[in-house]
């Protein structure tokens, strides 16, 4: 292991951080909220002297890195970059229990969106933009973030960097170069933030409101501004989030390739046709299965594509209190949430590329099982899937389902329902957001033990990384000389 | 496909289920319960009648038959085998609804126990004789039973047929001959059985009560004789059934490497120590969570013991309602459920080998992406694991997923709370028998619909056959010529 060069590494992943936190800032000093303003000073203060006294150790640092120092680095990165960004919450006292602040940023950076503050509009300006600042950073990724603006830290790194933080079985180059591909996807993603700003300007939403709003849609994280999160905006703000919940949580590759023009080669993408279709499918059946809950049709499609937009892009925001939808609706929305957004996109979940290889892979193996001689390679796009990608997608379910159980006894220690201590746990492993039960849209976590908050913590990590960055840390291989 | 070797097949399949049904007919005879033994004689003629038929067609099949045949013949014989095993119920109207028969047949034979019937007591002798038969030779398996008593039909089937019969990643030969393999698991079977029969006697059970009793335990079925299923038995009954249920829950292979004297190679079996690992850390931390709810500890370790060998054995008997032990308690009940049983045994579940070969495959692909270059080959009890078989259970993990969540959703229309739907379909899949909540150890299955029951038939048959003898039903290329 390359520890200097992971110091570089980190030094400028702080620096960024302490950046980002500059808006918080001057939103408190704006809105006179000294004690606010003060510890995000403090918390810039502090990460930038961190990350110059780390720069300066490390500064001669060799440049070679390999696809262990990339994932080690990723999974590190995070957890300083949230033990760094849960200061302002902690210092400022709007969050006077540490694991609380953590809990809070973990959820942010992850863009799980669930909280610990049970009364969200009592929270200052300066907490709420940077809630919604980590929900926008993390989504995209901070690592990508620093590739793209200031092209990382040696070369050979890239790849692995970009294949670590960016979600999906497979990540696929846009550009030859890594730094052009990740500043490709930062500035549509940019874009389209500022798109969705504009959209919900339109509705009439305050400026600051909107802003707190396009960034945790763009994230799809869902920390949201309002103890209700979305029941009280108009109808207009709901579809305009609705639409951009599902526009963030398509594969970014798409949005190039249709600047460049090849709109047919992305209206053939089959993972884009299978997220569509079950999009559509499920706002169908839940309409039907709601419509006597509500006024009209049109109010019961608002309601069920929204919560599809929500729970299929893990955003976690809610129109309505869904827990109280009946069972066969809260089973889709279930599987929505483990189905999750299509890779290379901002959203949580299994992802939609990896459920089509999983099928893929079983009806291949049905049919050798059938048919012993017969080789058959699976294809994606027509372009053959290689071995080694099908294996890690298999491998990943199965740490999944591992990963899953575990926390799921850990967190069971605390007494509460079953229902309510699967679905926590299934909500923070795909980074999904407010779950069913006693942790539903209505609800929040605050009432965990410390244990809890910290298997919480670590699932929601492990689901945005998507588990190895985070396993690895645990494996004996990776710190052997 | 070779439709008349099939129809010779299923024709010795229903002679035998004929001939099992003989003493269920017997014993109404015995206690004067005439519609009983009515419509026991009427379902034997019928099926003997339709086996004769069957053999006379298919007199002339060919005899060589290849991997296909054996799954696609293991699927069909066992629906064809519960659609001929519910007649009695059905004809006496112990069942009314056909539905209502079929479900408590397929949940016999595939060892799952979960019930209809809300009175079990109020049953006629037959019916729980033969519910009890059923449990019995649903859990070693039928085709095995064919196999090992009449030399199946013809060659290169029986390997297959045993592959798709018996529980477990990869199936082992005892000897070189399959069929001597098949007959030394059915006496194996068979003596263990009459011990287990034996010592249930010497706790003054009635010789019904203590045969029933036996069969269902042997095969880890679970259909019992009482409405509390075991909590009004006495505490010794309690002991000798965990003790018999986490045995037979163990690898058949274990006991003839035992009786060969090869004690040091059974306990080295690393399925074995895992298996055992799991079971004594269940009892511990479930024995420290309950302590508060029994007047003594040795009660606690009773209660906890029963549960943890019914659940890890994926029996379904119960000592006491454990869906009112706390939360912590359940979650391990849960996971355990979902493991299930040794490979190569009667239980049910995703088997500890599987498991095991899930965790080792996962370790290997995050040493393989720590260090690219290095391959390495996965052991069993120091034997080199084939990619088929890794590939096959990394499949068996993807298929069992995607199952569970589109069973999830279609039981979830009758409106039950989510977490009776989503415990009842894992309780089926794992042919656990009684779940959690509204399906908990002291209710039943009556309230769901018809087409819900259908679905939870098929998962039993999935769970019991191991998915694959049913999936492949439902495969395009099985039909194609």
């Amino acid at each position: 292991m390359n520890y200097r060069m992971m110091g570089k590494f980190i030094a400028q992943i702080l620096i960024i951080e302490a950046l980002f936190m500059i808006p918080a800032a001057l939103i408190s000093l704006g809105y006179g909220e000294y004690p606010t303003m003060w510890s995000f000073g403090a918390t810039i203060g502090i990460t930038a002297a961190v990350s110059a006294a780390l720069y300066w150790l490390c500064k001669d640092a060799p440049s070679a890195f390999y696809a262990k120092e990339g994932l080690v680095c990723v999974g590190i990165s995070w957890i300083v970059l949230s033990l760094f960004g849960c200061l302002p919450f902690w210092l400022s006292r709007e969050s006077p229990a540490f694991i609380d602040a953590f809990f809070e940023i973990v959820s942010g950076f992850t863009t799980t969106g669930s909280s610990v503050v049970a009364d969200v509009e009592g929270l200052s300006h300066g907490a709420l933009l940077w809630r919604s600042i980590s929900n926008w950073l993390g989504g995209m990724g901070v690592l990508v973030f620093l590739l793209a603006f200031t092209g990382g830290a040696g070369k050979g790194f890239t790849l692995h960097l970009l294949r670590a933080e960016s979600p999906g079985p497979d990540v696929g180059k846009l550009v030859p170069k890594m730094r052009s591909t990740a500043s490709i996807l930062y500035l549509l993603y940019i874009g389209l933030t500022v798109v969705d700003f504009l959209f919900l300007l339109l509705g009439r939403m305050p400026v600051f409101d909107a802003v707190c709003t396009a960034l945790s849609t763009a994230g799809t994280g869902g920390f949201g501004i309002k103890n209700d999160s979305f029941a009280s905006f108009s109808p207009y703000i709901q579809n305009v989030t609705t639409v951009f919940m599902i526009l963030f949580a398509v594969n970014f590759n798409c949005y190039y390739l249709l600047l460049l023009g090849h709109i047919k080669s992305v209206f053939k993408d089959e993972e884009l046709r299978m997220y569509i279709g079950i999009i559509l499918a499920a706002i169908g059946l839940l309409t039907l299965n709601i419509r006597h809950l509500y006024g009209s049709l049109g109010e019961s499609i608002r309601h069920a594509a929204f919560q599809v937009g929500t729970l299929v892009s893990s955003t976690g925001f809610a129109s309505t209190d869904f827990d109280l939808w009946p069972s066969f609706a809260k089973a889709i929305l279930m599987c929505l949430m483990v189905v999750g957004a299509c890779a290379g996109s901002t959203g949580g979940g299994l992802k939609v590329a990896r459920l089509m290889l999983l099928l893929k892979s079983l009806r291949r193996n049905i049919r050798q099982t059938l048919n012993a001689r017969k080789v058959q390679v699976i294809r994606n796009n027509a372009q053959p899937v290689s071995e080694r990608v099908l294996d890690n997608t298999n491998a990943y379910l199965a740490a999944y389902v591992i990963i899953l159980f575990l926390s799921f006894v850990l967190v069971s220690i605390d007494g509460f329902s079953v229902e309510t201590n699967f679905s926590v746990v299934v909500s923070c492993l795909n980074n999904m957001g407010p779950g069913f039960a006693a942790a539903g849209p209505t609800c929040n976590f605050s009432g965990f033990s410390v244990l809890s908050k910290l298997v919480l913590c670590l699932d929601m990590l492990l689901g945005r990384l998507e588990i190895f960055p985070i396993l690895v840390l645990f494996s004996r291989s990776t710190w052997k000389r």
